[in-house]
């Protein structure tokens, strides 16, 4: 299991073999409940319930803003931020020839199906600022480009609470290239 | 001096009485060389070693365009990615009630003395994205609110190379905020 060491491995094997009452049990039925009932949305990639996530099934949230990400666990962080009310699709990775992910191995035909079938105003791409997520995105943006849809891509800049002498040079030139108006 | 502990002073020290030959004599020399030639740039208070640093002197440089940082020093890293071709004004630090530093003790007066005599079309504001650079570029926005000159913020969003999952809440509102338009 990720961040469980060979100490803290025989730790835990130790507790299991040791501990009186019916804990370690609980901990088997939650780990099997889970694997049995979480799966994909078949929407958006999502973790599900039931055949729609949370999100596709609220029918509340903005229905024609999506948001596409390359990992279902990006879409956390996004919702914590309370900056975006819309929709996500979950590309489950990015193109990376190195690692042999090609666009057939990504939810990239299933976007296409979503974006023929709902009426998105706007497709936000919220991909990694770096070489592959870029290349992802311009992949998908090519494919997209005679839709009549409004494409955009999260800001490239400073950090929140960064400071310009804590910036790589890239960052720096992004933010300065997209530097932005100032209201008064 | 910076960077320099007590065991490397110690080695620095035994160097010193110990090696035979000029270098230290030529050291000292460069330390008050150094000291008596470079001083503040009049106009922008960068480093120069006349008037004028290099920058504000340079006839080939964007002359209405102009780029404001808090210490000279961060005009070094602005001006390596050559997004930049305009001048700058260092204000020599940031409103930081905490540590005592307020407007007066910046060169704000030096700056609005420029805005009066320089015909600037862009005033980019590139300050830390923190709440004390923050506080700064809202006080001079207010200041300059009247003044007909284009007033710009460096962007604010994810640094380069950097996946959803290590940016914190506060970049990740900023980046999709921010979010801008892809052109195809």
């Amino acid at each position: 299991m990720p961040g469980i060491g060979p100490r803290s491995a025989e730790r835990i094997a130790l507790w299991l073999v040791q501990i009186r009452g019916d804990q370690p049990d609980h901990i088997a039925r939650a780990i099997t409940t889970t694997r049995e009932t979480v799966r994909p949305c078949i929407l958006c990639g999502f973790f599900a319930t039931g055949e729609l996530c949370d999100i596709c099934s609220d029918p509340t949230r903005v229905q024609d803003i999506l948001c596409i990400v390359e990992q279902p666990t990006d879409i956390l962080p996004l919702e914590k931020t309370s900056a975006f009310r819309g929709r996500y699709h979950s590309l489950g990775g990015r193109i990376a020839p190195l690692d042999h992910i090609g666009p057939e191995d990504l939810r990239i035909r299933e976007l296409l199906d979503r974006v023929e079938k709902e009426p998105f105003s706007e497709i936000i791409f919220a991909l990694a600022a770096d070489v592959e997520g870029e290349a992802t995105t311009n992949y998908i943006v090519d494919l997209l480009k005679n839709k009549p849809v409004a494409l955009t891509r999260i800001a490239r800049g400073l950090p929140a609470g960064g400071g310009l002498e804590s910036a790589d040079e890239l960052t720096l030139y992004q933010a300065l290239s997209g530097r932005t108006s100032i209201p008064r």
